[in-house]
């Protein structure tokens, strides 16, 4: 699910029977709704309805303990710097650390002593240090008269010179984050890790039991869990705020804290953009979804080690296109549109009555509205040229990333496109130069794929399309540009990054090529959408969330930006077609679920599960459900009791859960959590893994 | 494959290897191309290249001894009217009879008694008794200056009056076939058969092993074989013609004949039609299929039982997506395209010299073009509407029938829609009445997902997409569509029907209310077709095909039509990537496939022939591949020797094959057949089924 954690949209699949509050108000009011920033906790709501006041210090040593993963969250679990997250969260890493002897994604992973602990290609941790609102500045920068083009590049401009200034000044990894779609913007600076080490994974079959059919579903049974480590000069790091192990976990009904990076959430999209979603965006992604599937399974079947190399990529698309699925239905039923309709009907109806905001914010919608028509003009190309839906390969990212990196590099930082700013250009690098194998039959099979929707999608006849293939067919193009392309070798991706413009121009890899024939279409595309569509939604939902501002007070918090927030909430079960569903699984339940279903893949627990069933402790908690404000990015985050010790782990949310990105309900929507105490239990007594089990305390 | 049969357009992955042919003639020349009428059988060629002259004796025992199922083929193998056929030629009857307990398919299936034997549901098998010519009576249906319309009515309705007539008179079923898109018409008078017991199945694991991966592959190991057998009067009927069993089986590069029910070629498709089977209809219902692959995939996961009440209709998902791909590849790359140019010019030119020929067929070509821009324009609701995308479940399709069935037969014969003519009305009611069981989990879920569709290509508001879905979400209207509706009583179908038109109109329950409501529309789209494409289309081709004939004279088979063929050809293997495939597998080699692939489905041997391994003549030829035209529909055909004996089963064609919907090619297509050996060695020392190999003949 490290993936649906950045893209997940929204929906309910059981909407319809939430019917009582198609009418309320366009503030957010429901009882633990809220991802809160860390500089603006939700401390009235605390207060008055849990009686806790959190100090300065609880809030620090909690936000210090917490990471940031691309896409996902984690935290520190030890002063030597020990990470948890979830098994999905690094399941990226662990592959590429398999081979075809040893795959720790099926068989599971144990570094007894520190010196087998295995070093994971490309990957990056940050943990945020501080926040400062640059606010004033950035929106100086925007001079009365500007239109949305220029407005765009300034903003963009002095966002650039703050984070370069930061970074000069500090040493940290420093980012302006965007907050209520312009309403402020806070500089984030981090501390960056960049050699993180495996330390234990367990088998995929009981981390992500139940496969697909349990995906977003509960009651769950998944030992979602991994530990990996954070390494400074060849050392194990010494870090002061780590998060200690409850012993107890939490109580049925007790006030808990997940604290984590949500993606994006878009409570503030108007209908019409809603609908665009519902017609346009989602029933086109699922297709590609689908095909995607299908093609990898089908890549899959053919032997072990193809399943092997399409896994993680498969798993993806699955959870993608139920993620999705979810979405859309929540969007095909009435009761959403209606609510959203209810709400933007008041709000619009509060802005008119006042001059001055109707002044600012009157036209928005409507400003919404053009932007969306253009989109849905563009939108197929747009997702074809620059999303990669025509070329989507590892190898093909690669050979644009080495052909943009020397254009933009010879351009200011103020104009570049906005991954290649002097603040990106470390990650960026650390991705392009990973030593991640590469395998060329998938990606043949997945660019002959690919060219084939270039070609479907955009005409045989289309100049580029014809370009593109060279007169053959797309199997035949797939194999003549992935087999002889060297860019599977990092260091010859070195040399050509080395060798600037010049190497890039005259270089006649085929997939250096390639990217070079599209790079000006794909550009062209970006560049409409980016000044016609991107930034005339943001200065529209700006002055949307103005008007809320200036309505309903300062007690709201922003839309999810894959930032650190802090929600709250209950642990608590719900009531499904008329019947319980207990906040709490076990880890009885697991053998009894895969005893039902046969033992049967996605159901058959391993066999260091099956050989531990007689030591273990069945009754323990395996994974529980609260009632706290996540979405996809919230992967991985630490569940938290007052005391801000560690009770869970944040893996997935149920099914109701997925309207989430328009809209909180607590009535079925649920976030799923691993349970403290299963996680050690497991460690203990199936993995024999008490080094790992002692560092998180006795 | 038995869908496949009927629905396979083209294609050929590695086209791109034969380029040698681009500028030949229109005429069909190539060595062993043909799929031959009974009534015209390929005599100069047989005598010329084989020195081979059959008697009328051997062609009517051939004919009679074949059997023409829904979508497949088959033949009698004994005088006590044994059947044999493809396991998946019987695969949907097989499921039927299957139950939660009793997993047939699954478990293979064999009677060793004539009391065991099962009889199979909605099963009618048809045996070609003779051949008439009624051109003249259609052609002169046809006035001078009737428009399109007047003459699809007027040609249907003497093909209507031709089949009762004939009927009435013999008792026996009567089809006018149109042959040569409209040169001639033939009346084909069939015995049917409707009691038709299972006899023998083997476990699907080997009757389709290696499954979706190896599907339309070679080499290939598959025991595709399945026994039913046809009952008069509760006995086994007694025929006089069925085919003997070869006791040694074809030699390499002997002539063999495959005798069956071609569904359909369309040779004569033009460029731009090819173009929109490219651009349109192929990625349309490879989308369709996808999604349908992955939401049947998803519903089997969860559990057992699941995956046995979806298992045939997710294998035909799969085995259509893999045909259709196949097919667009072959039109995506340039040789075939190139290829049907250079015919077509050729063609054009010809007829553009003779006055004559250009006055009655200079138009085709952009009359069909014509046709196919209106078809473009209604392609999306045609297949949502009236191909049942919008409501793609067995009780959808039943409550149609019930509402049109009850509407069509209030009218006279001729103005009725054509499968609802007094001459299909038998069989369609056979299926209509049909006790197999209807699964509502599996049809909701379908149904849900196919009102998504529905939705989403529609429009949500859309007038008609409004009033399917009645203010609720996909998933809850399925759910009060499928719920409570009795259609899923066989009785309750019968007492409905009975009741004629004021019943149906009458009737509250939820499906037929639904059918009423689409019916309209659904008919409007589908006369616009019927009207405005097919018509034109018909007329166009047929003009095509008589300037054809004309031209390069009488040495020419008409495209196939779902009627029976002859084919002949060599057993030839042949060489991909500069390797040869030799024509044999050998049952010895299933063993080591399995082994290869770690015993895992879709390859692991079912426990039968683990067991009997050491018992077995491993080097029993298993399958075999020969250069006969075929195409689907000719699932179960039986592949004959000189003396007519039978020496193999036609299962499926190579991916190289499936090009031949648009053109034939012997460089690398084959036909792929089990061999008559394998099939005696398995019954006798796999499944000990001696009497049932005894009946073969020793």
């Amino acid at each position: 699910m490290s993936r649906w954690i950045c893209r997940v949209i929204a929906l309910n699949l059981l909407w319809s029977v939430i019917t009582s509050c198609i009418a309320c108000s366009a503030v957010p009011a429901r009882a633990d709704e809220g991802m809160w920033l860390f500089n603006k906790p939700p401390a009235k709501a605390l207060r008055e309805r849990y009686g806790f006041s959190p100090t300065q210090a609880w809030l620090n040593h909690l936000q210090r303990s917490s990471i940031r993963f691309g896409g996902g969250s984690g935290s520190f679990v030890s002063s030597d710097a020990l990470v948890l997250t979830n098994h999905h969260v690094a399941a990226g890493a662990i592959e590429k650390l398999s081979t075809p002897e040893k795959d720790l994604l099926q068989n599971g992973f144990y570094a007894r002593t520190r010196d087998q602990e295995l070093r994971c290609h490309a990957m990056e941790l940050n943990v945020l240090i501080n926040i400062e609102d640059v606010t004033a500045r950035v929106h100086a920068a925007v001079k009365g008269g500007m239109g949305s083009a220029a407005a765009f590049q300034a903003r963009r401009a002095v966002m650039n010179t703050i984070e370069k200034e930061s970074t000069d000044k500090t040493g940290l990894r420093s980012d302006v984050v965007t907050l209520y779609h312009g309403g402020l913007y806070h500089l984030y600076r981090y501390k960056k890790y960049t050699d993180v080490r495996l330390v234990f994974a367990p088998e995929q079959a009981v981390a992500f039991f139940g496969g697909d059919p349990d995906n977003f579903e509960y009651p769950r049974h998944d030992l979602d869990v991994s530990f990996l480590r954070v390494y400074e000069d060849g050392k194990p790091a010494k870090v002061e705020h780590f998060l200690t192990w409850s012993q107890a976990g939490a109580a049925e009904d007790e006030l808990v804290f997940v604290c984590g990076h949500p993606g994006r959430t878009d409570r503030l999209n108007t209908l019409v953009h809603l609908k665009f979603l519902r017609d346009c965006v989602l029933p086109a992604s699922l297709d590609r979804l689908r095909r995607r599937e299908v093609l990898l399974t089908t890549f899959s079947q053919r032997s072990r080690e193809n399943a092997r190399r399409a896994g993680q990529e498969l798993f993806g698309a699955q959870n993608g296109r139920k993620a999705r699925l979810g979405n859309l239905a929540g969007l095909q039923g009435p009761v959403v549109l209606a609510r959203k309709k209810a709400q933007e009907d008041a709000l619009r109806q509060a802005v008119q009555k006042d001059p001055k905001l109707q002044a600012a914010a009157g036209q928005a919608w409507d400003d919404v509205a053009a932007a969306i028509k253009i989109w849905g003009g563009i939108y197929q190309e747009l997702e074809l040229l620059e999303n990669d839906a025509a070329f989507n390969t590892r190898l093909f990212g690669i050979a644009r990333t080495l052909v943009r990196l020397a254009e933009e590099t010879t351009k200011p930082n103020d104009k570049r496109l906005r991954e290649y700013r002097e603040s990106n250009l470390d990650s960026l690098k650390h991705m392009l130069f990973s030593e991640a194998p590469i395998y060329k039959d998938l990606e043949t099979v997945k660019l002959a794929d690919s060219l084939g929707l270039l070609m479907e999608k955009m005409g045989a006849d289309n100049e580029l399309v014809r370009k593109v293939l060279a007169g053959k067919s797309p199997q035949e193009r797939a194999g003549e540009l992935i087999g002889p392309t060297r860019l599977e070798d990092a260091a010859y991706r070195k040399e050509l990054a080395k060798g600037g413009l010049s190497a890039i121009q005259s270089c006649q890899d085929p997939l250096i090529v390639l990217a070079r024939l599209v790079d000006g279409p794909a550009r062209a595309v970006r560049k409409v959408h980016e000044e016609t569509v991107e930034e005339p939604l943001r200065q529209a939902y700006a002055k949307i969330a103005e008007a809320q501002f200036a309505l309903y007070g300062t007690d709201l918090y922003p839309d999810a930006t894959g930032t650190l927030r802090l929600a709250l909430g209950r642990v608590k079960g719900y009531t499904e077609f008329d019947k319980p569903v207990p906040p709490w699984t076990t880890m009885g339940g697991a053998f009894q679920r895969a005893q039902e279903q046969d033992n049967q893949p996605p159901f058959r627990l391993p066999a260091s599960w099956l050989a531990a069933q007689d030591r273990l402790k069945l009754d323990t908690p395996l994974n529980f459900v609260c009632t706290a404000d996540i979405i996809g990015g919230n992967s991985g985050s630490p569940v938290v009791n007052r005391r801000g010790e560690l009770v869970g782990l944040i893996f997935d949310g149920n099914i109701q859960s997925l309207s989430r990105g328009y809209a909180y309900d607590d009535q079925q929507g649920r976030a799923l959590a691993v349970h403290a105490s299963a996680i050690k239990e497991a460690l203990r007594k199936v993995y024999n893994a008490s080094a790992l089990a002692d560092e998180l305390g006795r």
